[in-house]
Order: C-alpha cells, then structure tokens, then sequence
C-alpha cells in the first residue's frame, strides 16, 4: 500500500472553527466545557456533528449505546472498514478539547479527502463513542467497553447517575438509542487521535506521540484503622493514629513507584479521614491508590510490593491495615503496524515526534482487544484535562490531525 | 483551716441516680445524650436543675450569659465564696458525664452538708456554665470564658449556629436569660470536677486525677499546595504531589511531639483533599494541626521548629507550604493551694491518684485567670468522651465527688 503523498493535509483553520463551533454547546463557567453524556447538550452535540457528517457525504449508523459511525464509503465492497475517532462528551468542568479533537480531527480529514477528492479501497468510519468520561455514569468508556465485550449492553443501561437516572433512560430520552446491535461491526483498524492530557510532549517539544502502550492500572481501596481518641487527652504512646498510616502508605506507594522508573507512576488522589476534626485523632482513614505501569508483570510486581509492605508499616504503629482491588486494567500494548503507521505518518510530514506511554484510559484502549489499533497524541498546554482551562494550539490539532489523516489513508489503501 | 473529717463522704447511690435522671433529658440514639446548649432540652436540664438546688435550700443566681450560680450560704457575710462546678450541655452525639458529674457531684456535695448539718464560714457555690461544648456556637468554654474577660458579651451573643440562629436569640427564647452582670461575682477559690476524657488514669489504675496544669494549645492550619493533575498520565518526576505534602508533614509533627515527651501531643485530625478524586493526584491540600504541652516555652518551641521544618520538606518535593495559628490557648497552672487542698483530700480519703495534666480545654481553665482555681479527674472507660457510648462507674465518680468535697470544704472552712 502507498504512502499519501507529503504535502497531503488537512485544513488547520477549519478544524479549529468546528472545534470553537462546538464548543458553544454546553458551554462551560469558565470558558470550558460542561457537555455531559445523555444531557439536552450532548443530544445538540451529536446533531451538529450528524449535519456535518452528512455535509461530508456520509451515511450515519447508530447502536443501540447511542455509538455514532459516520461512514465514508470505499471503493472495495469486501473490504473492512478503518475506523477513526473518540468521543464528544465531556468532563462536568471540561475542556474543548479532550475527545471533541479526536472526533472533529477525523472530520476534518472527511473533509480534506473529498476536497482532493482521494478514494480509498476500505471504507472509513468515523466514531463519536458514547460515555467516554464516566463521570455522569460511572465507569468510563462504557459504551466502546459494551463493544468490546467488556460489559454487558444491560448492565450499562442500568447505570445510574447522582439523580438515579438510568443511562438506557436517558439515552432514550435524548433520541440517541440505535437499531444497530453493539459490536456487531468488525474493524479493519482503528485510530484515536487525543490530546496528551499530560506533561511530556510539551516538556519534550514534540508535535506528535506515537503511542505504543497504554498504561496498565490498578485502583487499590485501602483502610488503616487506628483508635478515634482526644487530640489532648490521649498521650503519644497511647495513640493509634491512623492519619500515620496514611502518611506511612503515602510514601511507600511513592517509593514503589520510583523504584519502578521509568513510566510507573503512583499516587493517593481520593482520602477520607474520619471523623474528620480538629481535635480527634483519625479513627479510620480510607483511600486509593492508583498504580500504573505499560508492562503487567512490572505491574503486578509494584502490587504485591505494595500489599505485603503497607501493612507492615501500619502495624508498626499500632494500626490496622486492609485493602481491596477495586479498579484494574491490563496495560493494552497497539497493534505494530498500526503504530508504525503513525510514527511512519509523523516522520513523512516533518512533525516531531516520540514514543509515549497513554496515562488515562481510552475508548481505543478497549478496542484494541476487538481489531488492530494505535493512538496518536497532541501536547496540551501544562499537562491540563479534566478542566476548563485546558488548552492546545492550533498548530497542535493541526499536525495531530494530519497525522490521523495519514495513518488511516494508508491503511484504508488510496486507490487512483 | 481545719481538713474535713475522713468518714464525711457523699451519697455514691443518690449521685448516681441524680446523674440518671439528668440523663433522661435529652436522650441520644445510643445510650448517651444530645442535650446541646440553649436547646429546649437545655432548658429541661436546667430548670430539673434549679429544682434541685432549691430543694437543697440554695438561692438561684443567673447572669446574662445564662450561667447559673446556686448558693449555698455561708456564716461570715464578708467572705467571698467558694465556687465549684462545670456544664450541663452535651455534645450532639455525647456521653452522660462529661460536665454533668461536675454539676451533680457538687449538688451532691450540697445534700451531704445539708444531711450533716455541716456549716462553712464562706458560701459555696455550685455553677452551671453556659455552652462549655461549643459544637452548636462555637468556640467551646463560651460563657466561662466572657466571665474571665476573654470575650466580649456582646461578641459571644453574636455567635450563630448552623442554622444561623444567634446566641443571644436562642438563650432568650429559652428563657434563660438573666440580669446579673457576666463576671461581677468574685471567688475566693473554684474547683471543677471532671471526668478524664483520656485513657491514662484507668491505666494507671488510680481514682483520682489531681490536675497540677492544662495543655497549652496551638492550632496550626495549614495549606500544601502542589499542582492538579492525572495520576496516569504525569511522570513521577514531573509531579507536584500535595499529599506527600501532607504525609511528611504528618510524621513531622509526630516526631516533634515524641522529641518533647513526656506531656507533649501532637496530630493532624482534620484534613481537606482537594480535588479528592481517585484519578487526579492532590493539587491542595488543607489540613489543622493540633499541637499541646503544659508549659509555654516548650509548647512555643514545637511551633517554632514546625514553622521552620514543614516549608523545607515541603519545597523539597516541589510544593508549597503555608500555615496560620487559628488556635491558641496557653496553659494554665492551677492554684497550688487549690491544687494541695486536691491532693491532700485525695489521700485523706484513701484515695489513690496521680498528678495529670488536663488534655482538654475545660472551664476551669478560663476561671484559672480570675481566681485560684484546680481540677479533680477522675477516669473513664478506655478514654472514651465526646461519644455516646463514654462510660464510668459509681465508684469513680463517687470518689471524684468525694474529693470536690473535701476541697471545697477544706478551702471554704468549715466552722462548728
């Protein structure tokens, strides 16, 4: 198959008005966004992007997960069709940019495709993923998840949110149920383009990540229970404090985690001290930790470091300690030639770029267990997501969807 | 002076169902009490209260801040009295002791002279202090502390509670409002009985508490401030993390307290995480130091050498520390008159005891500025105060109500 030639590339300025276009849906508080799954918002959301797509000549499928597949059809009628996108949901104090990129990314490459009027011989299918934040129904990426065989189509739909709304409730309201059955569609490949929503590539000053891996996780639920006792009245070595022992664990998952270098990362995001006053000492204090790492068996060595230390540590001083693994995902390593298209894209078109581990999960994460898959990443500014001041450049969508653009013509094979 | 006789005791049983009684007004959910200051119930406990004493042949004083003042007379009329007493309001979920014993056991004092027809030169007086808890109007010790001059009248009115409900409203809707005004009265001397709140007496296997000091006290809160961002996707060297921050910050100010033993504590109780997510490592985090000893320049050298270590570990690992004092008490030395007249009533009764310092602020801390004032402790189970399940038996209080006795008598003289 032929590379697309060089100077094949999208238009920046475009990709940018559809992207401020869109922002103005679910506008935020502070110039982000609050575009939640299965609101009046995210229903608007979808119906401009449907426009669009059908501006762009393409047919629309719909699942019954409300998953979008805008196709643009190819010349082969056997072929499989390549697959791009992300989603266009948002965080509840969201950016503009994190999954909307991905989305209006591969519009922008629809296009750039019929401006040149390039054909290819596999179709291409452009897919807004429904639920990618999980925020407003928990977990994330829960409708790639039902099709990647991950959950089943009635358990998501009866997730519920903080109103105890159900999801297949909602998804009917807003309009968004499909006919079509959910990962019934096969896949030639798939590629997600997204911002970073970590510090490296700008740090790095490089346009592009050529992601290779993501990062394995486990969320491990822990409590130290010490003695609720008088801040005053209850002499030192009479103490049972259990905010030491989250002290004491707070540094052992550190040191774990830098032992682990590079790439392994860990951290206590979510604490509870109770009872949580001035002049008590912690009875009990629960929390999180969230390990990574891109290899499981690096992975799973951090975890068992971690369960036979820690409570060691609390015992130590007179606490207990217990925990629970209540999150876990393998580290999904993309599909070779799918990544080396990528890089192979990056290089072609003169963008900088490295090899990058994907910190937060992904809808392509749970695709590529269902079809060959790769990421491709654009630097935001500071590292920001999951906030309203998130910010890219122009130039920084620009390249990542070219790229994009790149990777999936040459697997869907331009034909003349 | 003449020490009372050793075979002059109180009635442990009539104690013990006074006690009861009090405890049937405002009952808690499980087997304690909520009977909160300027509540009705409140009003309830007084007003049995005030039965009490005038069954007992006492007047009834009541100032403006609702402390009540029951006199039980003395033979020379120029001789100032001698106060003893605590509080009747309970923490929201509280024991049946804490403050009570202090009351009952001095109305307890009363029906023992009376029963014994014992004649004193000066007055005695048993006091109930207003909000000693200060869980509905804070700061704790209210009432106490506008007698001593450390707030104003008009200040302390102006408190509200949760429900934005004034102080001065409250104890005027429930009728306790008197004329006297706050601190006019002048005492010869004050005792407080009161349980422990603290695990070292029935440790130490003794009966009575004889408090030579109280803890000092500062309250340091503090904010470390890192930076927001993905547990996944920040490598562990670009990472600012505030809950190490705080995990450091904890250790430092367990080994500052252990470097200043015996009698000094110190612990972090309350401590806010922000933005508290199991995916985003701590940007902020916003937590209370609580740091106590019994003498002031031991107690100024732990914040000192707190104020200069915490910024150093903090900006160590990228972050920022600052911190303000929203506490303070300084510690204060009972009367050594007082305090004698404590122990030597203990060991005249056959009692066993122990010098303590007081972990926790009482009003006898504030009186301590305006008068010659001392402490009797007596023990509770396991330390347990400020819950519902806080527990002591006859005896205890029995023996602390013993000691009230003695000293007041000791100190108020009786005559034949």
């Amino acid at each position: 198959m032929a590379a697309p030639a060089q100077n094949l590339k999208i238009n920046g300025d475009r990709l940018w008005d559809s992207l401020m276009e869109m922002a103005q849906i679910g506008p935020g508080i502070a110039g982000g966004n609050n575009r939640q799954t299965l609101t009046d918002d995210d229903a608007k959301g979808r119906a401009l992007f449907q426009t669009w797509c059908g501006d762009a000549g393409c047919s629309m499928g719909l699942d019954s997960m409300g998953n979008m597949f805008a196709m643009r059809p190819g010349q082969d009628p056997d072929a499989l069709p390549v697959y791009m996108g992300s989603h266009l949901d948002t965080q509840p104090t969201g950016g503009k940019y994190d999954g909307v990129l991905g989305v209006l990314g591969g519009l922008e490459a629809f296009r750039t495709m019929n401006d040149l009027g390039v054909k290819t011989k596999h179709p291409i299918v452009l897919v807004n993923w429904t639920n990618e934040e999980g925020t407003r129904f928990a977990p994330a990426m829960l409708a790639s998840g039902v099709f990647a065989g991950k959950h089943t189509e009635d358990w998501a739909k009866d997730r519920v949110d903080a109103e105890g709304k159900r999801f297949g409730d909602e998804l009917k309201r807003i309009g968004w149920e499909g006919d079509e059955p959910v990962g019934a569609r096969k896949m030639h490949a798939m590629f997600e383009l997204h911002i970073e929503q970590g510090p490296i590539l700008e740090a790095e000053g490089k346009d592009i990540g050529v992601v290779t891996h993501g990062q394995g996780l486990r969320w491990i639920e822990c409590t130290v229970t010490g003695k609720e006792s008088h801040t005053g009245s209850t002499p030192m070595a009479m103490r049972k404090n259990a905010g030491r022992g989250l002290a004491l664990v707070t540094e052992l998952v550190h040191e774990i985690a830098m032992k682990h270098q590079p790439n392994a990362v860990g951290a206590i995001g979510h604490i509870d001290v109770y009872p949580n006053s001035r002049n008590i000492i912690p009875g009990k204090v629960v929390f999180t930790v969230d390990m990574r790492t891109h290899l499981l068996d690096k992975l799973n060595d951090m975890v068992a470091e971690f369960v036979t230390q820690a409570p060691r540590l609390c015992e130590a001083i007179g606490t207990e300690f217990s925990c629970e693994i209540v999150g876990q995902f393998d580290p999904p390593a993309f599909d070779e030639a799918c990544v080396s298209a990528v890089r192979g894209a990056s290089e072609r078109l003169g963008y900088s770029h490295m090899d990058i581990i994907s910190g937060a999960g992904h809808d392509a994460c749970w695709i590529n267990d269902v079809a060959p898959t790769a990421m491709i990443m654009c630097p935001c500014v500071d590292g920001l997501s999951h906030n309203e001041a998130e910010d890219i450049s122009k130039e920084w969508a620009t390249a990542g969807a070219d790229v994009l653009m790149h990777a999936v013509l040459e697997t869907a094979e331009i034909v003349e």
